[in-house]
């Protein structure tokens, strides 16, 4: 498989405004990519619209509005910070190229259909991502992505102790 | 942590008689270990005992002794061969130390408690493991590891064209 012998890896790399994808992007530049290597890693970031939270279940009631415009607030500030946190991440730890992507959506679809989409040889993540509060709604992201990415999946989990920018 | 910046890594790849493990273990010598890196790969086969099958859940009368029989010949029959393909692949990829672990015991828990154990920097495994027959009694060995080993997890799937030997 090409994926298996490829000498330029495209890494997929999912990031989100928790401390545990910040801790997997780290573990990744420190583990995973090659220090002068034609590695491309792939930063996505992907917004979860509302429809995400209104159309899970039959729990929809739960959200009101209040809610609602408390977490799209939430989402749309951490964003650009997410972003230049994750590359400043790359730029301390490794000069590997970087490909940024923003895509709304369910995390657990977006991060599929790109992993897919891209061809990327192996997908990184936190071991559940998009923080406490939307987990609630979303479930695990990793434990889906794991299931339905076609190609290798790296869940990182934060150890208790660590220092995600150390 | 020590895991992130540690230069000898100590990398535990669960093997089992599926080919997704011999997939995962090819993969991880191809992608993962550095050549004439410090690293040591931990091969871990673990048997499940009997009782793992039957103490599942109220389901138990479901295997007659004649399944059991079966079932533990084919675990005996494979293990030797499981062990030696992995050795194999190990030379033939990767001029890598190895250190082969044989345990007995749910493979879900010998995983968790190894990894643990042996304080290992990574755990590397087929996207489910352990085969069709005993996948449908163990459920899913890799979802239940990613969510339970401390360590980073990497789950390989086998693409449907993969031929795991090349």
């Amino acid at each position: 498989m090409a994926d298996v012998v490829a000498k330029e890896r495209k890494i997929l790399v999912a990031i989100d405004e928790g401390e545990e994808s910040a801790y997997a992007l780290s573990w990744c530049l420190k583990n995973i990519v090659l220090e002068n290597s034609k590695d491309t890693l792939v930063l996505l970031y992907a917004k979860p619209p509302r429809a995400v939270y209104t159309a899970l279940d039959g729990t929809g009631y739960l959200f009101s509005s209040d809610i609602m415009a408390t977490m799209d607030r939430y989402s749309n500030e951490v964003a650009e910070c997410v972003i230049e946190k994750a590359k400043k991440l790359c730029r301390e730890l490794n000069d590997v190229k970087v490909d940024m992507r923003i895509e709304h959506g369910d995390p657990r679809d977006v991060i599929c259909q790109m992993a897919e989409k891209l061809g990327v040889d192996m997908v990184v993540m936190g071991s559940h991502g998009y923080g406490a509060i939307k987990r609630a709604f979303l479930g695990s992201v990793s434990n889906h992505c794991a299931q339905n990415v076609k190609c290798p999946v790296l869940i990182v989990k934060t150890p208790k102790s660590a220092a995600v920018n150390k």
